[in-house]
């Protein structure tokens, strides 16, 4: 994982504006906001399943490189003072405490949009039925039937409410879609057939699902320095999560069945799934 | 140009998600910032483009509304309290006003998004080459190179100084390549050949500048009431315009120069391109 973190990084460096002329503050706030070591989990969900279809790793590097940036606009405009106004992201100053909110607010509009430059490119694949299907599967994932739409009921005044039901469908919209889309990403570059498309897209989201309880465990049982920004945050701000709906050891339980399910998903590809079934468990067993 | 704006905004209509659901705040608020009768300058140079190919309207409709969305997104973020801090748009309040902050952010978000799965869908263009196109396209209109980049220098502390040269590379970067970019969608969706792109492309950067002209003998001459906005704003914030650099007369003799240049460069497509012509001059006799 670390391997795939590093040239999804050197794409990055490779694929965003340099930060000089003019326009070199918004350049430099988009380098700011992904070049800051995330886990890059999304691109590497993009890379291992398209090694699935031995698709050309440049090519899902770039797919996943786009996607990583979508992922990070989210957080930048997530972060914003009139959001969830945060600090501390990866244990840094967030975009625009380091900037300014204007800045933010355009680096998350430069990321988000440069992410469809890149998918839209050639070198991202030669054929245009590929990119076009990529472009739309992106724009879907990130748009008001997914992110978009989860953030919006996420700070919406429902959203103590939720029950269980409720907080799995937001996280289905918010953070589940683009990690869907991920897996999806690498089975659209291969040219993969129904069943593996639809193996995948299981997989992916039993793995979503996993990831933000997981996401909720580490949010009430660790401390700020290992997290990079202050622990506790969701119950501070009375959000309903899937550790306060199933308490601590329900959460665990539940995360675990649904890395189980993940990894029986991949069934059609055999051990060549390997890595992503290891990934799987990482997700549920990661500490930060 | 009304027919065309009628059916824009009836295609807006359908193509925005419905304000209903979880997450209906943020495609209301989608829909207000789009469905309040702006005069639909970039889908008009779409769909006009376009019938010069004999495009079916109903494809150059959608690349227009995808435009639009493109265009409102950006009012939407440019409004906020942390760029422009703007109250009125088109005689009504900003979506931040009517809504708050964070759903105008989300709006914008989701506009921008929302156009690149418009122009993704197999109804805009049978052929996945024309549809990867108008995307990448699009997404450079709109990146750093184009609107974002744009934005950051109008906003950044080195506006107050800028030269004739200047402000016309703002401008050519913030409106500029979104209009010309309009006038490009329906070279593409027509299969249109490189001599009639570089004629629509120069008709488009002549028209793109002349219109940003017009637009600040507006905002130094007109009052309130005919902008439906506060006049007087940019000399206000102490911005140099064309017609602080030109002078009233100089600016109307530079626009009128540029509309005339913008017809001649129509000249590959004889009288078919009325239509254009007749836009290059209403573009700069318009008066809000």
């Amino acid at each position: 994982m670390r391997g795939v973190a590093e040239r999804i990084s050197e794409q990055l460096d490779h694929l965003l504006p340099p930060a000089e002329g003019p326009r070199g503050r918004v350049a430099d706030a988009m380098r700011y906001a992904t070049l800051n070591g995330g886990k890059r989990l999304r691109p590497f969900l993009t890379v291992t399943s398209a090694g699935l279809f031995d698709v050309p790793e440049d090519r899902a590097l770039r797919a996943g490189a786009a996607l990583e940036m979508v992922h990070c606009y989210s957080l930048v405009h997530d972060d914003l003072p009139a959001m969830d106004d945060s600090e501390l992201r990866r244990g840094t100053p967030t975009v625009h405490r380091r900037y300014d909110d204007a800045t933010a607010i355009l680096a998350g509009d430069g990321l988000l949009t440069e992410a469809f430059a890149v998918l839209g490119e050639p070198a991202t694949h030669p054929d245009a039925g590929v990119r076009a299907e990529l472009t739309l599967g992106l724009a879907r994932a990130a748009g008001t039937a997914g992110m978009v739409g989860g953030q919006m009921v996420d700070i919406s005044p429902e959203r103590v409410d939720l029950d269980l039901n409720g907080v799995t469908e937001l996280q289905a919209m918010k953070t589940g879609a683009l990690i869907r889309f991920a897996c999806r990403a690498g089975a659209i570059l291969g040219g993969a057939d129904d069943t593996q498309r639809a193996a995948l897209d299981g997989y992916a989201d039993d793995l979503g699902l996993a990831f933000q309880i997981a996401d909720d465990l580490l949010d009430a049982e660790s401390d700020a320095e290992a997290l990079g920004k202050p622990a506790g945050q969701d119950a501070q701000a009375d959000k309903a999560t899937f550790v306060e709906l199933l308490g601590i050891e329900g959460a665990r339980g539940r995360a675990r069945d649904l890395v189980e399910s993940a990894v029986a998903r991949l069934e059609p590809f055999g051990e060549a799934a390997d890595t992503l079934r290891a990934t799987a468990r990482f997700v549920v067993e990661r500490d930060s």
